[in-house]
């Protein structure tokens, strides 16, 4: 009898956990002052109950491809391996740009427009999969005549079939080479004594800036802690700052109001001002036209 | 032995499915600056812990009933049946306006107060049932004292416990005659060779215009891809926006900065600039005093 | 068998409540623009699946730890006892600032720095139990090079595993003394005729004022609904309101425009325009530099 118990709950749980949904986190640029994402989400509910929803933002600039491929990037890698990833950010909905789904080496799942979204995801995180999503099948009932919305239509549905296991990854349509659009940008580099790399991102809520350079490459080049650094930005050619600052493990290490540079939470180059907003202070924004250069002391 | 298996399971499989409680969907005009719309989903999860809870938005504008309305209408068809919606704007909490629970003849739940929210949902989606909250047994204990934060103490309990089956729909209290107080607006109708309409929206995120002509009226009106509409907008009396425009499947069929005119995810006439914001470009905004009418060319 | 059956039932049910995760709460001043608040719940997701995620607010002014100190209280009561807040709200990462976690006499925990941010929560559910986390054995693996997060890193990871029992609030590490950082802050007292307090906290979204006088305060002092107060405030010792208004039950009871004064969704005195914003109007602020007196007419 015990074991007979034993073997029943063994394989329910076994059942239970192998059937057990997967995550769906949703980004897009449509803000949440209307229904669009809570009608993606309801669409999901619908294909399966069990299914647990989350939001990675849905405050992209309007069309800023670059910026959801950098927030999906710098959030992908700490959600469990079999996440699916839904990014609506399409100022090319309705023309001939794919949808796809990515599988990466990583094992997690992104669904979206093939339009630059997931180069920096598929740069990192390596490609196992690429497939176009077929929408003859991968679409949500009786939505074929709506042209403008396959964020919750397409998008959505699919991606929540495939986390509900409703649908297998080669169910979602012809396998495509593995490559998506990639955005093209400048990777930092070593240019004599200096370090030349470019400001992808700002770290908007307390205005620190942030680079693309490595902390290895900073370790490599020999900064060590308390050291100072002259930073010059440009956009363009037009030099827009250019001051030392120490290199600090933590904003505490210099007074308020001044200058530091530190590694950021990608372990990445990045400066700020402590118990300040360094981006408003002195002008800087973010993008490829954005360069920064490092030369020691 | 097998067969005993299967019997358990089914009937635990069965058990969970019919138990399992149902989704709660919130929408305010309290914003998510301050702990009001979590001390509302912590009511809810005191009520059952396995509740599924989602928010449609807590960004309408201040006591915006109107817009209150519209949301709910535009979301709600997306959400499985059985999903129990709250909506509390409520600029008149704690006068006589009714407390109620609307069940539409698709199936879904509304909770809040009777005072024109519902309008749009009860139009479109039929009214089954109403039934007035009553607040001797439907109200979170010792909270009586507390006059104006009826959402969290009335409306998020009622529906939590509504959802997660402690209560049926007739205990929520007195049924009511099969009406909903609604807000009066001007249907989309044919006047001549032309259609006149209201915008009962923006599309916030990209400033994009959207009517109450439905993509039915339009196609018996004859319009087709790439045939040319002249739109007029007033405001009251005063024109706003006269132009030509061509009826666009996608915002590609048209170069960046050029008005299109399209039908929207919900299936109505709308217009915009690819890649801008037509909304503030011509000053253009939403409500009942907002007329539009298409004429052919 | 009939017997065999509900045996195994009510033990899987039993086994299943009791394994149950428990919910996890996040407060942080990180807005939603980036994907700060994603990694933390990826984090938790990871430690398990089945946690059961919500927010508090994220939108706490950047390093206002009075403000996060103030969302807790507002908010934690309405949670089912076990549930566990992480609030993050951090100017001195990196510094020695301890990382705790709080468990309230009322079966609530805090995770986070121990800055201020759980002084009132402290103060109004007392105190059982104070552990430092250990980050040797508590932080996310491999994130020992990364300075500067410790609210995915620490506190996010360590919620999740506390909610998932994953460990015990004695594994999470050395027990301190029943204590932690305080803010001061004026309490409510009667002077003479008159209540003297504080301006804790602003009713942003509508402009209401809050005080920190309670409702039993002010029944005792003999103020019943329909009465004149004069309420004067204070920014340090610059008048900046003077003026008579009604106790009124509900902001109905005044026409539209008129200032009243009332007891807010936590029971403390509070005065607004009906339908209006008070903290526009006269430049009401809030904070330890700001005080109220109340006068009965």
């Amino acid at each position: 009898m015990k074991k007979l118990i034993t073997a029943i709950t063994a394989w329910i749980f076994a059942t239970t956990l192998y059937a057990q949904p997967k995550t769906v986190v949703f980004q897009t640029d449509f803000g949440l002052k209307d229904g669009a994402v809570s009608a993606m989400k309801g669409v999901a509910m619908g294909v399966n109950p069990a299914l647990r929803l989350f939001d990675l933002t849905h405050e992209i600039p309007a069309y800023n491809i670059w910026e959801a491929a950098y927030r999906l990037q710098q959030t992908a890698t700490y959600w469990p391996k079999g996440t699916v990833f839904v990014s609506v950010v399409d100022p090319g909905v309705g023309t001939d740009r794919k949808s796809v789904v990515l599988k990466t080496k990583s094992g997690h799942f992104f669904v979206g427009p093939n339009n630059g979204s997931f180069s920096l995801v598929a740069e990192s995180m390596g490609i196992q999969e690429v497939r176009e999503i077929d929408e003859a099948i991968n679409r949500r009932r009786n939505s074929q005549g709506s042209y403008t919305f396959h964020g919750r239509d397409v998008y959505a549905f699919t991606a929540a079939r495939l986390a509900a296991g409703v649908i297998t990854l080669a169910q979602v349509g012809t396998r495509l080479p593995n490559e998506v659009v990639r955005i093209p940008y400048q990777k930092a580099v070593l240019e004599g004594n200096a370090i030349v790399g470019t400001i992808p991102i700002l770290d908007v809520q307390y205005g620190n800036v942030w680079t693309n350079i490595p902390a290895d490459m900073v370790k490599n080049w020999g900064l060590t802690a308390g050291k100072k650094v002259m930073v010059t930005v440009w956009e363009g050619d037009k030099e827009v700052f250019r001051g030392e600052m120490p290199f600090a493990n933590t904003f505490g290490e210099v007074p308020e109001g001044q200058n530091l540079c530190y590694l950021n939470s990608l372990m990445n180059f990045s400066f700020a001002v402590n118990m300040g907003d360094f981006a408003t202070k002195y002008g800087v924004k973010s993008g490829p036209n954005w360069k920064v250069k490092l030369e020691k002391r």
